[in-house]
């Protein structure tokens, strides 16, 4: 079986494991026969959207950018996964109708207390600070999904539970050949 | 044979037919098994660059997020025909060494005294007036590709013969089947 392009796009807080549930899903993708592209929300800033800040009319072009780009692989084979926060879930609602290719919703759901015990980059002090202004679930709104198509919880998961259950759905979806 | 991906970056005065020559191009090398996606320069702007105008840095970031996502469809195999005036060498140069699929550079060349003869946006005559600034070919420079792999004059060739003279190159070049 030819696997078929998607879109795979996860939302979350800062810190919630996106990143990183990406980078393990990548590989094991490719493995299973996927051509596969992750759009991390700071290469794509870097690359489409320097100059742009986090206000929220600059937040939802960075991600129409990113949908925009998503699109153009996943309607061409490739399963496109993007980690950026995408907090607003009207934009999240635009990307997955301008999307031609599937699109699967993965809310990557770890609470706020734990991710900012983690704190990983040491944003959240900087947000609390002040330093950081427009931070999400600090200064900014998150605006949770209501209709993801998997759900994974970070704060109680393992990155390999979480991805289990992430392919597990891509099967039962016919997006991925089953093992 | 599975063709493989491959950047087409055309490049050109406005008018001189790169998108019209990109849009014959495109269903052709689908018809021949090709995955395909034209990254016109209109439309680029609209998704990627709103907010860019045409200073020589503002054209440049434009240039280096088409050759991102060239970049992006290409290495995972699809076609990628781009049609944007890139107009300077130096940043044409940049994209062509970070892609990492082939990269084949196409000077649409036409003499200025054509395309502003030609005028079919009405933009040359608006650049005259100086209601348009920065305008590449009468306000703003073209540096003319110095190693293009195909150039085609469109002033002198149908659109049939100058996409015929491309697809033959990427015949030779491995990069398309003979039909």
């Amino acid at each position: 079986m030819q696997n078929s392009g998607f879109t795979l796009w996860f939302t979350g807080l800062s810190g919630a494991g996106k990143s990183t549930l990406a980078q393990h899903l990548a590989p094991i993708l490719r493995e299973r026969g996927c051509k596969v592209e992750v759009l991390d929300g700071d290469e794509v800033r870097e690359n489409l959207s320097k100059g742009l800040g986090f206000s929220k009319e600059d937040r939802d072009t960075n991600i129409r950018r990113i949908g925009y780009v998503a699109n153009l692989l996943s309607r061409n084979g490739c399963c496109a996964i993007t980690a950026a926060i995408s907090p607003y879930a009207e934009i999240r609602r635009e990307v997955r109708e301008l999307t031609t290719a599937s699109f699967v919703e993965v809310y990557v759901r770890a609470p706020l207390a734990v991710v900012e015990e983690r704190d990983t980059k040491g944003l959240y002090k900087k947000a609390r600070a002040g330093i950081i202004k427009n931070f999400t679930g600090i200064s900014d709104p998150y605006e949770e999904p209501e209709q993801a198509e998997v759900v994974v919880d970070t704060g109680e998961e393992t990155v390999e539970q979480s991805a289990g259950r992430i392919l597990s759905y891509l099967e039962e979806r016919g997006l991925l050949a089953a093992n």
